[in-house]
């Protein structure tokens, strides 16, 4: 039987972690400008005529929608889990709390380090891209969900977070590759993040029965489904230019996950015995869409472009669940609970070729010498880039990340796999039992079948564990 | 035995249509000026002081709300049926994203056909426009629910949708009718489309006890209930002029709302047996006052006209749900599985004659010779109509939109007919398993026992359907 | 046994009062100027460019977080109940609906009457402002839940209101207070004014049992949960200063809240048995940061100070719920049924004082002369004030609030103690099936158990009640 009491590990790290954010936060981190009190000194001087003109009101909306699909839509996706409707929603909300407190920091330092004061100044972009990077860390957790403990839960976000922002830093301002929406730096880090980590910590004799839904938990995870779907063009918009780029942004997404909608419910009906729907793949690969645009959704993609690039990324993401998902636990060891390669790998990598492709073909005629600038930085250390030389360096980065991801993965899998950090027993995986105090409830005469053939608890022993 | 395998005929219709919706953006949908990377050039020459005033900012927070009730508010407002919430939630998310898309493109073709090049200029209105045909849609739908297959679901939107933008250009463009909110134009269009098509499709030996509720199904029923009600004033609001209409709507729809609750919850609790309130009636009728402001949001109808509103619509509502249905389903044969005569359709009625009744009153004293024009578009070929003649030409609205509502629904309710389409034997009706793989859960001993008295599955046949 | 048929108290009380909102509203209540059909005209008149400039571009967004998190998470917070699912989501319905009337009475008659013409104007501010006093009627509600009639949830929130309109009037007004997101207002008032009635309404004879959750409801309640974190950065921003005081509101919450959740979940695993997380302490805990905020997150806290209210808050309020609440049980008769001591009660005091420190501590260095007299409002009355006699005020404001919030619910608890109110029996708290039509469902076999030991219900009469 493994040591699963967390009493001492996960309060100490927490508290020690916490208080670190506590003193870092002190020493670097300040107000930008437009959140501080001297703004309106500043936007008279500036002459600047509206209080409007605080990016606040640009982004707020956008980050409130990015917020919830962070903390509601990833925690609510992985409740489908019959019993680990605790730990889905409560294991997500305690990563995401650290990541974004951490990604504050580790992206304040390598992008918006105020080099006159040694400070990093925050503002509600700020806010968006913690929330992104906590984002990347939910999608690897989609692969290890049930099979970990929260401690491990808490390490691999540190890692991942730090690693996030070495990777944004290298595509985003190394080799100036856009990526509004993250195709790259959130779904394809994370997926292969996720994935490595999951193959390193493989378990032989997984009780794969438990990884399943139940009536009501297909429902619960349905509300995670859709509100990722609905906010997805907030998500996509969110850090884009102000004006057309937020736009265009939402147009393109909005497009793209509709047309994933229709395919990947035709292919479920399609492949499934007796050509019924399955819920698995309205819940994710309806979603395939959003991520497959992650790069190009600012870009002058067309709406009937994005509506391919939606059906593309649906049909692959389907598949992927119905044939590829076995093949890859059967002979690569990967077991993925969530299936987030089917839902931000393969679409991560399709976003990040389209949008290396809509980049090289950039025309003037169809940005204008100014929104080609604009639309693609094409200033200062780039100022003399083509579209063509674009697409190059979109390619690189997302050979960069797949690089990073997996080479990280891989390091941080083997000090996850050493034997302290209170994983569970394989069969007390995707027991929320383990780690919550659960309530003794209605079903439980029913539940208790379930644990005759599982050593940790008998129906008494169940009982009082839970008075 | 009726043939519901949805394997050939459910895969080929949504590919053959996703294609076509391909094709037509291809050939007519481009960005609109807003949404188009020359926007910035274009706001330097019109000497636009700021990003702000591209349309995005001004009604992209009402879009995402209207975008949340679309897919989640309607979605989880019909998962009330005890075993039908795969079908609830899933086939309202399939055919609103195949509205979304069809409605683009017919709501150009009528509204914004740009005739200097024959393409569809579509922005973040367009999007929003899309979201309430698909309103319609999800309404019509709530009559039908249970009762039909996801093939017949389609069709229904292939029509619905393409009649819904004939009558909003009859009443908006040609009659120059003032229906922000959809009154006419979504609700009592989708309600009595819905019904006719119902009516048509009556089955006599249809089982009622699957048309019900189970503690958690009601609950979720109220997340859908929830998010309605809550974000009704962004609805009746999302496309009202900028500034105080659209601040007006909203104050009239959140006063309209909030007066529906407290008699919906009175009457049912002075209707219902011992008292007790019922949770059909919290999750319906309290949403009346939203419907029932959809013409006369925007006008100068003043908040406790607003609260008059509420109360009588939220009366009528309760009042239908517990009389009137009966009778409908008695002696007219309209079996209205979630009640959308009462929710949509006699409040919708009540709205337009609000909106005629408020929009013949209006006066100059009141909105100002300036507002007035404003308010209710008194320019070009209607630059010499009076209140009170446009209060006519709105009552006039709401005949046509009752003939087309009507005799639309007949003529798809016979298509709809026909014996091809895979709809559910009667006692089938109600019930997932027949178009969704559903998982063996922990109720399943118990859910079982209803299926005794289903010839379709015996408790082991159950089992192996959903290995 | 008690009389609880409502069939005639509470639809009378419903019908009469909204009747008098009706009469209330024609009175007094008109649009603003920003909400009135004149408004273009002013705004040309004063030159204001933009249609943007009106508050309703400001304020919407916070309005309709604001919104959800009134209705949806106060209410499905408290569905962790087992069997009063009904009662937590549809009473908060129905109490938070008839407050937001009586709130823009109130309120409008102490902030926004004018005095030209008598009347009270209100826009969307006075709808942000009526949905906080909602809130805290939310907050009471949390404390009496479960052992009330729904005719006494009425009473408390007409009495609630007023007193609330009239303690914001004290410390806001007269006192000159500071308290941008409620921790006095909203939550030491809601707080202690709920639990002063539960203290009166004492029942000797309660079944804790039922006030219990079970798998599913502990999900539901998460719902709520997340709702409030993720809005509680707008709640605390809703009614501040425009520009750069919205934008630091949002930044401090969002950071307190973060530290919120590490905390409360390590206190929660070291001190729980085995070392395993308690679902009450994620549902409620980790919300403490943003009401500690209350007062505090438009000043100048800085990013690390609210990391620190954050951590300190979230530590108390979990320490409350293990050993606090027990004790008050046992020796102050206080049966808190949702621990809103611990989660409003506590963190709000936490959160006056917090304020009080930080407004004393301010200094022109930090907020620039213009900034200061902006932040703090030391203009006309209040123009020789200084931050620490501002400071003062705080204090001042604190102990106004306990005062009232105490006496108030004194004289409300017993005026809701009379007998003809319809509240349950001691056996029946907790019971959905007292007031609501509770549906037969497939759990009936399971839960008619627990009903063996409730005179009430039979299985056989609990079967009828429900055809």
């Amino acid at each position: 039987m493994k040591d699963t009491l967390m009493r001492w590990k996960l309060p100490i790290i927490c508290f020690i972690w916490q208080l670190a954010m506590i003193i870092l936060f002190g020493v670097f981190i300040r107000y930008d400008e437009e959140a501080n009190a001297h703004w309106n000194v500043i936007r008279r001087i500036r002459n600047i005529t509206s209080a409007l003109e605080n990016d606040f009101y640009f982004r707020y909306p956008s980050f409130q929608d990015v917020h919830v699909m962070v903390f509601v839509g990833f925690g609510f996706l992985m409740t489908f889990l019959k019993r680990y409707g605790f730990g889905s929603v409560g294991f997500n909300f305690l990563i995401a709390s650290f990541s974004i407190q951490w990604a504050l920091l580790m992206q304040g330092w390598f992008h918006s380090l105020d080099f006159s004061d040694g400070k990093i100044k925050i503002g509600v972009e700020s806010l968006i891209n913690a929330d992104f990077s906590a984002a990347s860390v939910a999608i690897a957790f989609g692969a290890v969900i049930g099979k970990v403990s929260p401690i491990q839960l808490l390490i691999m976000s540190l890692f991942q977070v730090t690693l996030y922002a070495v990777n944004e830093f290298i595509i985003l301002t190394v080799l100036g590759a856009k990526d509004a929406g993250g195709a790259m730096v959130i779904h394809v880090f994370g997926a292969y993040f996720g994935l490595t980590i999951t193959r390193i910590l493989y378990r032989t004799n997984l009780d794969q029965t438990k990884n399943e839904s139940v009536y009501h938990s297909d429902l619960f995870a349905m509300i995670g489904t859709l509100y990722l779907w609905l906010f997805w063009p907030s998500f996509n918009s969110a850090i884009s230019n102000h004006g057309d780029a937020q736009h265009r942004a939402v147009i393109n997404t909005y497009c793209s996950l509709a047309s994933s909608v229709l395919i990947a419910i035709a292919i479920s009906s399609l492949f499934e015995k007796k050509g019924k729907i399955d819920m698995v793949h309205v819940q994710n690969a309806t979603l395939a869409g959003g991520v497959a645009l992650g790069t190009a959704a600012e870009m002058m993609l067309t709406p009937y472009g994005s509506l391919i690039v939606g059906v593309l990324s649906g049909a692959v993401s389907t598949l992927g669940f119905i044939y590829l998902s076995p093949l890859l636990e059967k002979y690569l060891k990967i077991q993925d609970t969530c299936g987030i390669h089917n839902l931000h790998g393969m679409p991560g990598v399709m976003g990040a070729i389209v949008g290396a492709v809509t980049a090289a073909a950039a025309t003037e005629g169809v940005y204008g010498r100014e929104g080609l600038i604009e639309a693609f930085g094409f200033e200062g250390r780039f100022a003399d880039r083509t579209p063509s030389v674009q697409g190059g360096y979109q390619a690189a980065a997302l050979c960069v990340t797949l690089l990073l991801s997996v080479g990280g993965g891989a390091v941080v899998g083997f000090i996850l796999k050493l034997p302290f950090w209170g994983d569970p027993s394989d069969e007390n995986c995707f027991e929320d039992e383990v780690y919550w105090k659960v309530p003794v409830d209605e079903e439980a005469p029913l539940r208790n079948v379930h644990y005759e053939n599982n050593e940790l608890k008998k129906p008494n022993s169940n009982g009082d564990t839970q008075q």
